[in-house]
């Protein structure tokens, strides 16, 4: 987006005609208008409302349909009470909720806006879940949260003395909106709308909420301050919230009150011209000065690193993870892959120093190796390993380059005519059926996925390391797994719609019993990450075993929900050489992997203080290698994946 | 079921030939026994079983498959440690357990007895599940828990001073069941063998397991009590847990070790036999008196009550609710109401008192009412009203017998031509539409369903008002529904797997949106049960709105799971004449109505002093009525049913 989508929210508006014109001409990208024009008053105790004389609002003939459907932002009338307990004022609530929302529908309004001013929404949601299940068009629901409940505000501001330390928030407004939308069964259609408060609640407590679909965020002029040279600015603590919240693509809604409503300044343009007239006058400039500051720190975000370039558009997206073994990858897959900056510069690192560590100075003129690059793709390995050989001033004396894709063969022989010649044995094979004319003194391999073993590095280099000498270096060395308990409402939707291939001999919910590589975006991790399996290679055992089985027990830190376990792993190439994609260590810019995914089947509510106690297992029978996992604490849930009935990982 | 279904459970058993032989001349029903022969030690640390010499247990030969598959229990290994931190032992009770599941399912033995013996059960929990998923044939597998655990059972006697009372368990054996079960997804071929345990726990604890899915409970030898004859006699209490436990048909599985196994005393006809000879050592005929015991003790279970016998095989089984405005009654459904021995009296009472108060004792000669009955059925308030007037010596001037269903109505026009002549008017008219000739002093119906209003009684009634006169009575004047939360695991599982009838367009879990008429059984209420909705009539409300809104809190006594809701109702038919299947008022020896249950899609643990905050709406539109429901409290669900998407009842 090359600029914030921005809206102006009018608490009424006498001329829509003349306020969508000059808006659409001032810039700005929406309005924000109640549905229903405040001095048409209902009442509905006895009998509907259309008993009542004179029309419900404005004709639907003073906009164009096209402008209704792209320009309006409907808001629901504030003296709606659906959770009142007085029955009278209820029911009267339900009726006008239940005609404003259909007058929406009929003028195809593209959002509808509804504030939620408490905790206790029950009745709301049900009326909002049967429109919804009525299946009109495809409408929006914006739920409007402050990040501060009123009283909390008001608390606030009687305190002023404290600091926010010192006091606990009486009302979590995020547990309003868990409530609220669990209700409504977190329907995709149903978003936040969140307004930011003078007072900003703690960091944890703002970063949950970017786990949650934000629509927009709501900014009341009211919140600016005004700067040494008299210009209007956000404080430093609202600037880095905004910045974090625009990360994830989100729209603003510029509210509060016009001060100067008599010079009719709503528009930009109108400001703009103004600002000729008026050039001295200070207090004029500040709502354009607003907007301009709004756009300003839009543009302000900070770059994003190569990695977020990268990714950009596969944010959230779930991806099944590849199957190597089963599947052969296809050229633009091994494209995208050797594009790494980072990756082969590693590799090529890692086999200098294994060079040098195998052949010693003295040495370099009558020693060799033997250096075997199993799954070699289309050559990046062998060209880094060359380079390698080069660079340490030591001699290879073969690569054999073994991979089991014929389509890639087929580039592997090419670049053996027309460059590597003799030095380069191409090797048609699946590595762990290959008779090896000779032991290797370094096997290159690159075999890992998003949680290290998934796409079966132990399992292949098991089978390779039959041709490894006795003192042969494997490059990986090791490598290592890594789980986080996960929050991300977006998340949970998409892996609870994604209903591709769905098997009859599958269970209903085999969609959660599946990991997903993912873009990890519009989230929350709940504890750090810790360590869940480990691999060394080459493995000496006497029985080699493979499955593995790990508890880890996380401690949350606030109220929060669990949607499932983010996964990453690091890898020891050789000796200090590494690559990683734990967040802590991740290396720089390096983009060939996401982390994955391990969804669970119900969002746990997790409170301050509560243990996530998670199992999981790596199984392993002739022909199959799946992982099963669940969580015993706070709640027990199902084994996920039993025998690998939704999820494996085919031999 | 004549007697109680008994096995013997052996710990050892070295000639199973003989055992089996003896068992079953002596009228044991089956035997438990270790699958794998203790004399068979295995190692699997170093690679699979079979490189160990000799055979694994006893061959498959030794017994007819007829025997394998209809005689023995076959129990794990008690060495197996499938949780166990150390990874070598964990890892050969894997192997070892699965080598002994997948040789009892060679033999074709119908269930597994697989002891629990503390609350860390995620690995053996997820061998389980793996063995079910591999889709053998149906085993049952029956999970062994104490009532009491080891540890809390040795605390008890050491601190033997201590009442009951006065010690909180450290183990709750049932966590440990929930737990495991939660785990394998409720599996219904997975459940629970109690053991009955020398000190019973608190009363409540005992009652949530008849919650459970209990195919036997385990008696040991050790609790018989010897009486002031000599005889073995169990504690009061344990007969009293017993008899509970009876109810739900289970298995009685005789433990403990035989005090004489030199003398081989190990069938009841061995011990016949003994008996004679030894006719005067009481200590030699212990045995055989336990066993004579149970049987003794099963057949003296305090006799069914009708209720009871009329729900014989209804138990816990799951019915839609009628549809009687939808759909019109069988003959045979309309025969079965007509047999209850009370509903028709109560009305009989009630038209009785109904016509004392309209017609004063001097009236009586030239006074005359008319009685409408609204839904005549087949004729049996005709019938009861008719009586009622010959008992109070009061003249009815005309009963007018109004019908909507064709085929009921042949039968009242048959009746009215043999029995009732010109005093009936057989009227074949949907209530809601009949042009009544006059208006009626008495208006007598019965619409109720379960819920009270879920057969639409309400508006069946505020369509017939309109033909009762201002001073008229309408029989019955008032119902009221009510609500407890329920546990029961057999339900959920019942609601789970219930799945005729699945429209495309309907969400995947509809059959948690939807009400079942069922005769509670193996289940539990935790929370008294509380009003829900209440109706009167005549309706004399201008507006008249039969939509209802109600918010229930229960508070929890003890950790348990909240599978749903009990419904159920009571009604004034006139005065203090009423009907009722709340439990604590429920009219005795009437079977018409089985209550209802509305599940909720998760099963929800709740801790002792949690509250449980139902939301449950009626909701009308023109042509169906239907509920919502969901639980915001100790955890929030979404809203079931919302605008009737998988349920309604037709107007």
């Amino acid at each position: 987006m090359a600029r914030a989508s921005c809206g102006r929210d009018y608490h009424c508006c006498p001329d829509i005609n003349t306020a969508v014109e000059t808006a659409c001409k001032s810039g700005f990208d929406f309005v924000c208008l109640p549905i229903v024009n405040p001095r048409y008053k209902r009442e509905f105790i006895h009998g509907p409302a259309k008993n009542r004389p004179g029309p419900l609002s404005r004709s639907d003939l003073v906009l164009s349909g096209q402008d209704w459907s792209t320009l309006i932002v409907g808001k629901t009338s504030p003296w709606l009470q659906l959770d009142s307990r007085v029955e009278v004022i209820r029911k009267n609530s339900e009726a006008g909720f239940k005609q404003e929302l259909a007058f929406a529908s009929h003028l195809g309004l593209p959002a509808i806006l509804i504030q939620l001013k408490h905790g206790k929404n029950a009745n709301l949601a049900r009326c909002l879940s049967e429109q919804i299940q009525a299946a009109y068009f495809q409408q929006q629901y914006w739920i409007q949260i402050p990040l501060i409940s009123a009283r909390d505000q008001a608390d606030c501001l009687m305190e002023g003395g404290q600091t926010d330390e010192e006091r606990e928030p009486q009302d979590d407004t995020w547990k309003w909106w868990h409530e609220f939308r669990t209700l409504c069964d977190s329907q995709r259609r149903i978003n936040v709308v969140l307004e930011l408060s003078t007072n900003l609640p703690d960091e944890e407590v703002l970063d949950r909420w970017l786990a949650e679909p934000i629509k927009c965020v709501m900014v009341s002029t009211n919140l600016f301050l005004t700067n040494k040279r008299g210009y209007p600015v956000l404080s430093k603590p609202h600037q880095s919230f905004l910045k974090k919240l625009f990360k994830l693509d989100i729209q603003i809604i510029l509210t509060g009150a016009d001060r100067h409503p008599d010079k009719g300044l709503h528009t930009y343009q109108q400001y703009l011209d103004h600002l000729w007239q008026v050039r001295h006058q200070d207090t004029d400039l500040q709502q354009y000065q607003h907007c301009l500051y709004m756009d300003n720190l839009w543009q302000t975000r900070s770059p994003p690193d190569p990695i977020t370039q990268f990714a950009k558009g596969y944010e959230d997206y779930l991806q099944s993870p590849l199957q190597p073994l089963m599947d052969n990858l296809e050229s633009q897959t091994y494209e995208i892959f050797e594009k790494d900056p980072v990756k082969y510069s590693q590799y090529q690192k890692a086999v200098y120093y294994a060079l040098l560590g195998k052949i010693k100075p003295e040495e370099k003129e009558t020693k060799s190796v033997v250096l075997m690059v199993v799954g070699a793709g289309r050559g990046p390995l062998v060209r880094a390993s060359i380079a390698a050989s080069h660079q340490a001033d030591r001699k290879i004396k073969k690569v054999y380059a073994v991979e089991k894709n014929p389509n890639a063969v087929v580039t592997l022989e090419n670049m053996k005519d027309e460059m590597w010649g003799d030095l380069v044995e191409v090797v048609s094979c699946d590595m762990r059926l290959w008779e090896a004319p000779e032991k290797a003194d370094i096997l290159v391999s690159e075999l890992l996925g998003s949680f290290g073993d998934n796409e079966l590095s132990p399992e292949c280099l098991d089978g390779a390391q039959r041709f490894l000498k006795d003192d042969g270096i494997s490059i990986p060395c090791e490598y290592t797994s890594y789980m986080s308990p996960l929050q991300s409402e977006k998340l949970y939707n998409e892996v609870r719609v994604c209903k591709d291939n769905t098997p009859s001999n599958k269970p209903l919910d085999h969609n959660f019993e599946t990991p997903y590589v993912v873009r990890l975006h519009n989230c929350q991790v709940l504890a750090p990450p810790q360590e869940v399996f480990h691999f060394k290679h080459p493995n000496r055992d006497t029985v080699i075993d493979n499955t593995r089985y790990t508890c880890l027990e996380f401690d949350i830190k606030q109220d929060a929900v669990l949607h499932g376990f983010a996964g990453y792993f690091d890898t020891i190439l050789y000796d200090n050489v590494t690559l990683s994609i734990h967040p802590d260590t991740h290396s720089p810019g390096m983009f060939s992997w996401f982390p994955i995914l391990f969804p669970i089947k119900t969002p746990i509510y997790v409170k301050k203080n509560d243990r996530v106690v998670l199992h999981i297992w790596r199984s392993c029978n002739a022909k199959n290698v799946w992982y099963e996992w669940t969580i015993v604490e706070p709640t027990v849930l199902p084994i996920h994946n039993p025998k690998g009935r939704s999820y494996t990982i085919g031999l």
